[in-house]
């Protein structure tokens, strides 16, 4: 685990702690939503909410108080809009602790507790943002709630690295013919629920949207039945994912009337992991970080095929906004 | 108010209650997510959470109890969802309250405490479902907190009657050039943030994808600069949703990018609303009423044209899901 890691959950102990706001954007907002099933599931004492930074600022929740521990994040430390939320947060007296790739940002300046990740070839897993977070509230809960399961957190996410080497090997291909199936299509849906949502909303805004310009919308698995699926035939593509979490039920509902009526389904199931290593109590909660690297592939495959690499952008760090 | 309002706020002065779950499904969902955002601007002391009914099921919330209010709603009272949601809320002890048109129905008869609302012609705007819903939270608040605005909420509601009608009419042409001009659009997009952002999902997965087979995704304005925006160009269709909240500065932001970059914009701006009789301090939770309103209107006039009706369903009522 991460010194700063260590550090954050010293604070904790330290502290008075009812609430917790998970604040970022995009692709920092999405890695959120996993921890967010976890206080909702677990927490006797703790409530939580989650909103994208700027939406925070300005709903300005009443109950932000000094007993709130606002966690945020941004890549590169200079989302302004995160920036502002956490400043805003500690002016308000909350306990703020950051995430970011960066030491020297602009969010480590203004956050009073920093923790730095890992990320890139050599990162460790267990290093990486979206690992830290379940190792914060899986902390938080140990400290707060004698919650026992973050020693098994611990160990199941340490072995992820090899876990994710095997499984990337192995849908490697599957990501090819999805890049080759679907690189001509202008709209492709996502679709999951519970602890996953956060990844089916992170493939649709950040990879499918911002990086390959193809319009999409992530399906909440149990929303579907209520307007969205009267969209779907033969021709509307969807990518459906099912996790390991207490709400599979909701993905296999959908998975079997998608399968039943349309014909371009993309089917990511965490059953066909091989998550050995993973603890059985945390299963739920780390299958998504496991959907999250098969699936990125299925963009980096995307982006090769269609010639529009996952870096170009026409506005983002382009224009004024 | 309906004598079913009042009787709840009597029960909500017997109980204690140190939380709101906000549960339903598609349309039904929609109407809280205003609801949730009085909560989170408005209350010390009461936390909430919105979730589609299946979700809030398997989710299973650890701090759902007896102090747990939990309020639903089905029109018809008879979605499979939220009948079992609000039973499995009921057997854990929690204070069931269910908005419904049918009071014989399934609904009706499995939650504790019930509230038949107003719909169609002749109901005053004050009883129908969406209405209800701010009645119970600024109640609630009333009881609780002392909270002051419960009967400027209540004398603003009996005004709306009057006060839809009138900008209805004034709107009315302007939802027909919008049919007349996005009838061919296979994908439309709707945006907004904070007490308004239920409406832009409602447009999106009830009348934009069920009601007429159209792509839709509801971003968040807030959300849209860390991913979606990518997606604009020249062809791209967006109904734009402004309100009277406090996060109408992340919808004015969202919408000067989209006018410099866009050239399918469809605005709809509160601020052109007579909302004379709305008093100032609940003019920006009812303001999402009256966007509805007129909404509505545009998904009217986009069926007349496409001679594809409202009521048209190819799965739903149909086939077996």
């Amino acid at each position: 685990m991460l010194a700063d890691v260590q550090k954050s959950l010293e604070v904790f102990k330290e502290k008075a702690i009812d609430r917790v706001y998970f604040v970022g954007c995009g692709g920092s907002s999405s890695l959120m939503y996993a921890s967010k099933y976890v206080l909702d599931r677990e927490s006797e004492t703790i409530d939580s909410d989650l909103y994208s930074s700027n939406e925070f600022v300005h709903r300005n929740p009443q109950k932000l108080n000094e007993k709130s521990l606002v966690i945020s994040c941004s890549h590169f430390g200079k989302t302004p809009e995160t920036v502002e939320a956490t400043r805003f947060a500690r002016e308000k007296g909350a306990i703020t602790v950051s995430l970011t790739f960066d030491a020297e940002s602009p969010l480590a300046q203004v956050s009073e507790h920093v923790i730095v990740y890992e990320d890139g070839r050599d990162a460790k897993y267990l290093n990486e943002a979206q690992s830290v977070m379940l190792e914060l509230v899986f902390g938080l809960l140990a400290i707060k709630e004698g919650n026992e399961k973050f020693s098994e957190l611990l160990s199941s996410l340490e072995n992820l690295d090899q876990i994710l080497v095997r499984e990337k090997a192995k849908f490697l291909a599957s990501a090819k013919e999805f890049a080759q199936s679907y690189k001509d299509e202008k709209v492709i849906y996502t679709m999951a629920s519970g602890a996953n949502y956060g990844i089916a909303y992170w493939f649709a805004i950040c990879l499918l949207m911002e990086m390959q310009w193809i319009h999409s919308h992530a399906l909440h698995a149990g929303e579907y039945f209520h307007g969205p699926f009267e969209v779907l035939d033969k021709d509307v593509p969807v990518i459906q994912l099912l996790g390991l979490d207490e709400t599979r039920p909701l993905e296999e509902r959908s998975l079997e009337f998608t399968q039943k009526y349309g014909e371009r389904l993309v089917v990511l199931d965490a059953k066909e992991f091989d998550l050995t290593g993973v603890a059985e109590s945390v299963k739920g909660y780390i299958a998504p970080l496991v959907l999250q690297a098969i699936l990125r592939q299925y963009a980096e495959q995307l982006a090769e095929i269609r010639n529009h690499p996952l870096s170009t952008r026409r506005y983002m760090w382009k224009v004024p906004y």
